[in-house]
């Protein structure tokens, strides 16, 4: 019997939607390089890769962002809900609380109209409250835009958002779509195993998603960016840094022992726009010097920047809000999550390891079970 | 790497909370028969002993009966979203959408407050939710009461239950609060080890048991005790079944080779209450002609009532409606989820198993990782 805290090493599933390999740094969706879908395709046609597990054609396409539009409204009832919150609950416990109490029609199997219902509601969800909290009367969704570009609307109080902006969220949010087994992944995967619903599912995925062992800290790449502040001040800042034996937030990752291919494709997907501004550029210069100075300081340890520096660039870049970070993060990672859910579904078996009982017996074994 | 899909045999914690021997028919908490337990001690006792690891004294158990009766009221908020919910959601996403609304003050690490706020408050979010569901005025958590007998009292508007009453949903609440790794336990178990909140742990829990591969059935030993009816009827109900080839409903555990104890604490429990109903003699009959028929028709198998049909007995005798077997359930395995979320955190370290990728492969795998 194997006892292996943690779990490490221990395959729990088969899968047909990501392969995750760190050594090589890949990171392929469905048969897809993932750099080259968040490069190329749109948020709704990589959601329908992960789903249905081919690019749409046209007319899938029509039908699928006819779809997405219908599903954005928020239900009156559950908006008030939002609303009941008290104003200092966090947002992903707000996302939580939310998708709670969406619920689902039919509770098994999951579809994926239901994956598609959670995914399009995801940035009302957040935008709603965003709203809220800043004394503002919430925007309703846009239904000329699509998925990535109602978002931004949405938050910034109904402004239609550049196309720059436009695609370079859509390549975060499809770059961070999916992920091999993580800790989230592994929650929806084991409450659908027992054939609950896919609000179950995902109340949890987001419950595991809102720890900071899994959801990262893009917000501490900003603030170190932000001391940062100029060019000249790179080399010292860092130095500085590791001289006192500090880590560099967004430089190294668990998995990825080479350049961590997210951080590779939101990269080159900001390079590529044609308005760039200053705090890009510093972003890019910082990666550099850090990569550099990690050579020196720490030799062989091949560390570089990870998907949260680069994140954090993208994301300040298209003015999203610190504190929208992981919750923006939660709406993307809602189409890798319906898709396990529906592949747990498709192949079930109830996911359930064992405890090994370490405490004390008591005494009288041998009558314990003798009366009938 | 061990591939091991569904995770059998595969040991994910060590834990001193509780022992299940299926071979032994043995149920442990803590170093204590969990029989004993159910039998002679209060709710508050043993829950007391999972959380803190040693049954209370006099001193500890005033001070925790009235931190129990301090946590019962619903706070105003949650009553009003759990209010706003669709009258035909289940209860079981009404407890999860109220965990998550409840939320905690302090995310990390949870605590044994936390603990005791989310026990003693469940049975009144099902109280709050029923009463509605019937178009009465919720009733008030009566201070006077123990956790058990004010559950009864709320959900019978405001009639102070017999001590008999509250002796036998005592001892069923007791002998379901804990149970090694079963699924539930294991997402909350999961959740917590991103280090993230209590509430978030509940409610990925209550969306697990909520599944028909975990939850059980105990409302389906009931219909079966309702089609007997009397006692001549039992014989040829159950051979009819039985040369169907059916399965009783109740019968056999996947765990439990022998007597399964806590069917056994039940029936003892209830066959020492001085008033016994005539339903409560028809379980006895149907139990003892059950097992002596399945011994006929499947020799060697050694099927046995298992803990959902004498669930069903108790929770029929106490007068508690079909619909509230499994939220009851879950109410009084709130204290296992929390004591094992304290565990996982006193000994923290992320759960994070592995997936095999299945699928095909993309092309030019070589110049993947090339551009910058």
């Amino acid at each position: 019997m194997a006892s292996t805290q943690g779990l490490e090493g221990v395959v729990a599933a088969e899968t047909d939607l990501s392969l995750v390999d760190g050594q090589k740094g890949y990171l392929v969706y469905r048969g897809h390089w993932a750099r080259d879908l968040a490069t190329t395709y749109t948020f709704e046609e990589v959601a329908h890769l992960l789903w249905y597990g081919y690019l749409p054609s046209e007319a899938d396409l029509e039908a699928l962002r006819a779809e997405f539009i219908q599903n954005r409204t928020l239900p009156e009832y559950v908006a008030k809900i939002i609303d009941e919150l008290p104003a200092d609950f966090d947002m992903m416990s707000v996302l939580r609380t939310a998708v709670s109490a969406l619920g689902v029609d039919s509770p098994w199997p999951p579809t994926q109209a239901q994956a598609i219902r959670f995914t399009a509601i995801m940035p009302t969800i957040i935008a709603h409250r965003y709203a809220r909290l800043q004394n503002r009367t919430p925007v309703k969704p846009n239904p000329d835009l699509s998925h990535t570009a109602n978002y931004l609307y949405m938050l910034n109080d109904g402004k239609v958002p550049s196309d720059n902006h436009v695609r370079a969220l859509e390549a975060y949010l499809i770059i961070t779509m999916e992920h091999g087994m993580n800790a989230s992944t592994f929650t929806a995967r084991v409450v659908t195993s027992t054939q609950s619903d896919m609000a179950s599912a995902l109340a949890g995925a987001i419950g595991t998603m809102k720890g900071p062992l899994h959801g990262g800290a893009p917000s501490e790449v900003m603030t170190m960016l932000e001391e940062i502040g100029s060019p000249e001040n790179i080399e010292p800042w860092l130095r500085k840094e590791l001289d006192e034996g500090k880590r560099l937030m967004g430089f190294g990752h668990r998995v990825y022992k080479t350049r961590d291919p997210r951080a590779v494709a939101l990269r080159a997907v900001v390079e590529q726009m044609e308005q760039r501004d200053e705090w890009f550029d510093l972003s890019v210069m910082v990666e550099d010097a850090a990569v550099r100075l990690l050579q020196e300081y720490k030799p062989g340890r091949n560390l570089y920047a990870n998907v949260e520096y680069w994140a954090a660039a993208v994301l300040r870049t298209v003015q999203i809000p610190k504190e929208l970070y992981t919750p923006t993060f939660t709406a993307s990672r809602t189409v890798g999550w319906t898709a396990n859910i529906l592949e747990q579904a498709a192949h079930n078996r109830l996911i359930r390891p064992q405890s090994t009982y370490v405490g004390p017996m008591p005494e009288e074994s041998g009558v314990y079970n003798t009366t009938k």
